[in-house]
């Protein structure tokens, strides 16, 4: 499934970016339409295109100067054309006085499927640890 | 080389998880059946398989919420069949009062050789900062 | 464009161990002959590889036990025979008494093209959170 992973880190680093500079519809485009994320962090899991890009959207502006670090991802076979990719998350905030902390360490647990040609997460589910 | 570098940045990722996760023999699989791992963090190289497994499966119950973040992989010719993969590893800790501290920082020099069609570390050598 | 993206992490682990080993002429072979380096922590562009090399050898010296640890790398197309890596650094430093800690958290944003067969950095320009 190696064969996957610079199409599955490109996705991811995109991911990263666009939820650190505030673009929701970007950090969206990463799920399928129907595309389910679930975090600890968060009281419901978030479903959709729409309301993953308003979770998204929602993200910078109160988190300003924060990044998401994801490294150590693997993928296995998740069923007919669909993968299975787990990272783990650093999330990393440059704080007023110039110094930076790790809020939290994450899994991220991902369910990708093959979407016209090109993976998607079909669902994420975030441990935190 | 950097055609190999999707299987061995799988590889190490997979190797994060396991010893995160307490998984001694996923994380031993990492390595060829003599696979040696030498490291000033501890007193004496651990080779073999079974040695590995053990050494691996201590890490989680002694190192709680502890994570090993790898990044910056890059690969170099070894020799015949085999290739020399530099990275650098931090050591992440999330303590009983949630905060993130990283413990260490390290440098891996690994060399890996191809069993059975597939890239297996023969023997990493970590540097610690 | 993510069928490149093993060759620029290649290139980007390759960069960081040269920088952070003081190694300034490989850290310059990561740039065209002519690259630019464009940080808002130094006061003007570097250009050039004696410039670059001089750059880098004088970081490691300056800068004991610190390490470049770039994430979340992806690749757009960026004209002909050129692309766009964006990629996240963090810069951690282990100081004198064995703490840990990230001195800066910046974008990479890299202008790449490709040289005799081979993807260098021709612009990078860094911006600091």
């Amino acid at each position: 499934m190696s064969t996957a992973l610079p199409e599955v880190l490109d996705l991811l680093g995109r991911q990263s970016h666009a939820i650190d500079g505030g673009d929701g519809p970007g950090w969206a485009a990463t799920f399928t339409a129907d595309g389910v994320f679930r975090s600890p962090t968060y009281p419901e899991p978030v479903r959709g295109r729409a309301a993953l890009t308003r979770f998204a959207a929602a993200f910078a502006p109160a988190n300003p100067r924060t990044r998401h670090v994801v490294t150590g991802t693997c993928v296995d076979p998740g069923g007919a054309d669909a993968l299975v990719a787990r990272s783990t998350l650093l999330v990393v905030r440059t704080e007023s006085d110039g110094a930076v902390r790790i809020l939290r360490v994450a899994t991220l647990r991902d369910r990708l499927v093959r979407v016209d040609g090109r993976w998607l997460i079909a669902e994420r589910a975030v441990s935190v640890d």
